[in-house]
């Protein structure tokens, strides 16, 4: 739409192209290693293959994402989830190309808790006749389900809720109901519109008594049709501030009536003859799955955030404004990314993304260490001709509570990082940041659920901070396991009268154990408070919390520095990339130490004056020092920008050109022509007017 | 749409209706005097009428604003917009009426830049001729404007504008050009679709020489067709985080004359005889009128916040999760608005709202005795036939150079405050904050921009910095202007080596001594690093922004105290309403010295005791002493639910009901059937086949 005269302007020198290729060829930083490290040569592959399978079919273009309302983005995601199916049907994807497609796509889909839950339910806690049932109708999409728990008035406490599954012995059968408007489950990704199939957690009533939530699979729409079947009232909760790719649905029953084979039945189950019901195989399996599950949301954090990190350091290298206040003469406009007001904002959440991504694979190895382990005595016990029990399957429960209490915490921290930072980068954008197609704020409101959902990040402190204090409670009656948290805590316990000394400015061994020294200090309090004060639990949240956040910081900075300390460090990178990740760290590490500068005081792990060096000095100079890798660290990352769908994060830097072309090729209002005057009541373009009339 | 049976449903007891009512029955505070002593009963009679008319009017129907796309929500809002104008015309609507109107529909509109900056540029930098011929059909509506200043290159860096205005001494005309892509004026509120006129801020050229930015009137669409004019390429900018209800646009000029009377001439103009330029009558004015617009910001953060309170604290009383852990017996679940870790949330914000609404109304009152001041001596200058002078139109420039300084400071805390508090709000709801229909989200988005527009939030605190620095050199040479800021820095000179000794905990003018304290320590810190030590001012940055940010916590914890202080307290409030407001300010105060904790310190303002006793002891007893009024509190603030459009923030805590009623019966994504399996490509409804096919 754009006349000829427009199509000869170019944005004015130095161009973003330039900008960019010279910020590469300021760092030696060899990319390519890098990322290699990161992810793998392996997962690089991979990324390549799909995303070409995936540029070539133009269901999956992106041009109108930003542009499309509710209904239309909904309908796009939905074909979309479709064509990904056949395409792995077609091509044979194995599960890791399947959700690297999903990655590469970046919108949450209408068949993501049939694939992320339903399939995985019906696997994990179904019996053999149940998957012949249900769960090869579902791996084979002719039932498509979700996972029907929360309600509209309960979240975080599964055993509030009210949903009814009560027992018929008359007629072998559960009758399904939801006896208040609160009852109604909400939130249930993929139902609102999708799912022909609920697994519903509901109280299971057997002779008027309560045995607790249990998972009853329902069918819920016809199989022709696609309409709610009869007693059930089912839709679409409504827009929400991101996630509108998803039909996240609510579900009213009323009386509902499903076979006693419909509650699955491989951890508790109802006899049908004697009406009596057997009780659940093992409560540690459950924390098991959500364990993994929080593992995943920290491992993914480095790599959401690490998106916004992309974006905002690369446009910082093309935008240019004001010059350096003290320059003598006319140097030009200078790069954004020089000036350390926005270096502060910034390089810190670059260190961050990888502090987060080690910590993340740190947790992974743990949970599949355990995992082999568990598998070991599974085998073991699998010729004895019985089920395994929980402590065969669970070898160490100190291991599995300790992996437990720490998913909990770094859930909690990692995923607000990662939201927080989002908008860090996105504000440090400038005007450019609130632009749709900056590709930052989509991202960052699609993100935001992670710090509620899988445990609400304030909710989960207390399971830390419970542990913690069980920790300290074993140390000091003398009977502690031996694991790291007992060893920080023994190790404070004895130095505690003779205080720390830790040189954090000079050693990283140190600032480790400052750290460290930090959350031993406020579990002793909090301790205190609790058991000698006898303070009541509601009054010790907010400390409670703080623990929680500082154990967590600590575990990070451990992870960090022992990921750098591993072999396979020394094998793939070369010495100036270590040392720069070494100076990554001691940012991510120092940094953190200065904003939480009061409890490092009162603790006595640092002095004032280290505090005030290590804003000062130290963080300032590892600013300086990182500065020049920015862009080339950022790249390492491996963004396609077909992912980022960013016009300010644009690998080549043609930032102006993008948003222009944006804005003047593609949106469509611009296809409206109004009537301006207050008097008229009528748009100029015909077809539009009578919509517009309507409203008046 | 729902089947008859899920009428008949209600949500689980008790009801949110009782638990506001029990809310409201446990506290005494006199909700109406308290809105009164906030607004003024003036103003609350005004809000009653202006909602009456609203509410009459069908195309202010607010029931589909959270469904709409970007162009149905663009097509409504300039439906209301005509309306808006249209009901101003026939009742005769004062300004602060019309204000009112465009505050209760809370939603930006395409006539925004017209009254807000169009009308306002033509009326102050108009000459009388001009007025004749702009002005006047501006005011009717002939003509609608916008301000086109930002550019797709620059946006804070107002001198480093692209766009020209070359003088033309041939045919006494202005020739504006867009010379690069970059020269693109961008963010350009209501030019996208709506204005047929803009004023550009252009370089004006003259023989090769630049003279810096000035405004010229530039037609840009046809009258009748309101197509673009011939070299004209405009249009709308594409969405947003949020404000898509505003046409935000772009303009590239090409080579378009402009006769000489539409460069607005009131303060510098081209002779068109001589061909020389007139200098600018006074740079302050400009000064004048940023400081009036930063002044709205600060009092307007107030209340924007405190919709959020609003919605987060009567939601967290009617919402239930738990049951007290310390619980010896079944006592139901607790409300969540009694979680400490709720209220540490809540209550500081809730404090906030309040200390945000006196330091604005404090601003406006310093800006409003300065105006006074300078229309007296306009007066008096009057007589002698000639303009006034700048010292002449502000009598104290150290008053303005302080209003400024504080005007910029305060800007950035203030709005960065509301608009971090509302996104605590909207986490504090738990899921349903995520829901659209909380009325949080989008709020929060259409503020965000108020933290980088006029004056981006960490560029401002360069200007406070260096004020502050300016007048700390004066103290120190021993001639010093006669303010506030001065007088705080004697103080501390005066003691520095004694050292503070101020008992926070005890005396509430030691809070605001020890918050004096800090920003002279802080000030006298960066000068020394950069007269003394020589630091590059690049490299202070970060300095600057932590000692802008203590300075304006200062003024916002003086500012609280001594609107507490003031008669109008005594003579409009009882004594325990007066008594929780002091409360307010102790936790505002607190809470903030508890979270910057290491400058407190190492200032030596407080000790490490101090801030432990604060944080453990003083604010959490504050939190259990306001929680009981917290409903009461929020309801001051006197918000109709009308404006608030938020399901979970309802006056009568029916949250679950309007929550359903919105999904179930309102979205329309409900009346769309799909076909769910991968194999297929159709929907099953025939007339979205095709749509849908399309994407295929």
């Amino acid at each position: 739409m754009a006349p000829p005269w427009v199509k000869s302007l170019k944005p004015s020198g130095p161009q973003g192209s330039e900008l960019l290729a010279q910020e590469r060829a300021q760092s030696n930083i060899p990319v390519e290693k890098l990322s290699e490290f990161l992810f793998t040569r392996e997962v690089l592959a991979r990324q390549d293959k799909i995303l070409n399978t995936l540029k070539a079919d133009k269901v999956f273009d992106k041009s109108q994402n930003y542009f499309d309302g509710r209904e239309g983005r909904f309908q796009t995601a939905l074909a979309r989830q479709k064509r990904l199916r056949q395409l792995a049907v077609r091509h044979q994807w194995t599960k890791e190309e399947y959700m690297m497609a999903s990655e590469l796509i970046s919108e949450p889909g209408p068949y993501g808790l049939h694939v992320g839950m339903f399939l995985i339910t019906l696997r994990d806690q179904g019996t053999p006749e149940q998957h012949e049932l249900f769960l090869k109708k579902a791996e084979n999409y002719e039932i498509i389900g979700c996972y029907a728990q929360t309600e509209l008035g309960h979240g975080s406490n599964v055993r509030g809720l009210e949903t009814t599954a009560t027992w018929n012995s008359d007629d072998k059968t559960f009758t399904l109901h939801s006896p208040h408007l609160t009852a109604s489950k909400w939130w249930i990704g993929s139902l609102g519109r999708t799912a022909n199939y609920a697994v519903v957690m509901a109280q299971l009533m057997i002779d008027g008594k309560s045995y607790g939530p249990h998972p009853f699979v329902v069918h819920i729409r016809d199989f022709k049709t696609h309409e709610p079947l009869e007693n059930i009232h089912v839709g679409d909760i409504g827009p929400k501030f991101g996630y509108n790719t998803m039909d996240n649905g609510f579900l009213l029953l009323n009386h509902v009536k499903v076979p006693h084979v419909n509650m699955l039945a491989k951890f508790s189950s109802v006899d049908p003859k004697t009406n009596k019901y057997g009780k659940p195989a093992s409560a540690s399996l459950v924390y098991g799955t959500l364990t993994w599950v929080r593992s995943t949301i920290v491992l993914q954090s480095g790599g959401v955030l690490a998106r916004g990190v992309t974006i905002a350091t690369r446009y910082a290298a093309v935008r240019r404004q004001f010059q350096d206040r003290d320059a003598k003469e006319d140097i030009g406009e200078n790069q954004v990314l020089n000036y350390t007001m926005v270096q502060v904002r910034l390089l810190p959440l670059l260190a961050a993304t990888f502090a987060l991504h080690f910590t993340g694979r740190g947790m992974m190895d743990l949970y599949q260490e355990n995992q082999k382990k568990m598998a070991g005595n599974v085998g073991k016990v699998a010729s004895t001709g019985r089920g395994p029990s929980p402590e065969e399957l669970f070898p160490s429960t100190d291991l599995l509570a300790d992996l437990h209490a720490t998913s909990c915490g770094l859930k909690a921290l990692a995923s607000s990082t990662a939201a927080e930072g989002l908008e860090v980068c996105r504000r440090a954008c400038g005007g450019h940041g609130y632009s749709s197609f900056s590709g930052i704020g989509s991202w960052y409101a699609d993100y935001l659920p992670t710090t509620t959902w899988e445990g609400d990040n304030y909710m989960l402190t207390q399971q830390v901070a419970r542990y913690l204090l069980k920790s300290a409670r074993a140390v000091l009656n003398g009977n502690p396991s031996d694991n790291d948290t007992t060893r920080i805590f023994r190790s404070f316990l004895s130095r505690r009268d003779m205080g720390a000394a830790f040189d954090v400015l000079g050693r990283d061994e140190d600032i480790v154990a400052a750290f460290a020294w930090r959350t031993s200090f406020l579990t002793f309090e909090a301790l205190k408070h609790r058991d000698e004060e006898k303070n009541s639990w509601n009054s010790l949240l907010v400390d409670f919390w703080r623990l929680s956040t500082a154990h967590s910081q600590y575990l990070i900075v451990k992870n960090f520095y022992e990921a750098l300390r591993s072999k396979s460090v020394e094998q793939e990178l070369d010495a100036e990339t270590v040392a720069l990740m070494h100076k990554l760290f001691r940012l991510y590490a120092l940094h953190t130490l200065e904003r939480e500068a009061s409890e490092f005081f009162s603790s006595s792990a640092v002095t004032v004056r280290q505090i005030q060096l290590a804003r000062t000095k130290a963080v300032m100079k590892l600013l300086e020092e990182i500065r020049p890798h920015a862009v080339r660290l950022v790249d390492a990352w491996h963004f396609p920008d077909w992912q980022l769908d960013s016009s300010i994060g644009r690998y080549d830097g043609k930032v102006y050109e993008d948003l222009f072309h944006r804005a003047s090729e593609l949106n469509p209002l611009n296809a409206l022509t109004i009537d301006p005057y207050p008097e008229s009541v009528v748009l100029v373009k015909k077809d539009e007017r009578e919509k517009f009339n309507s409203k008046l």
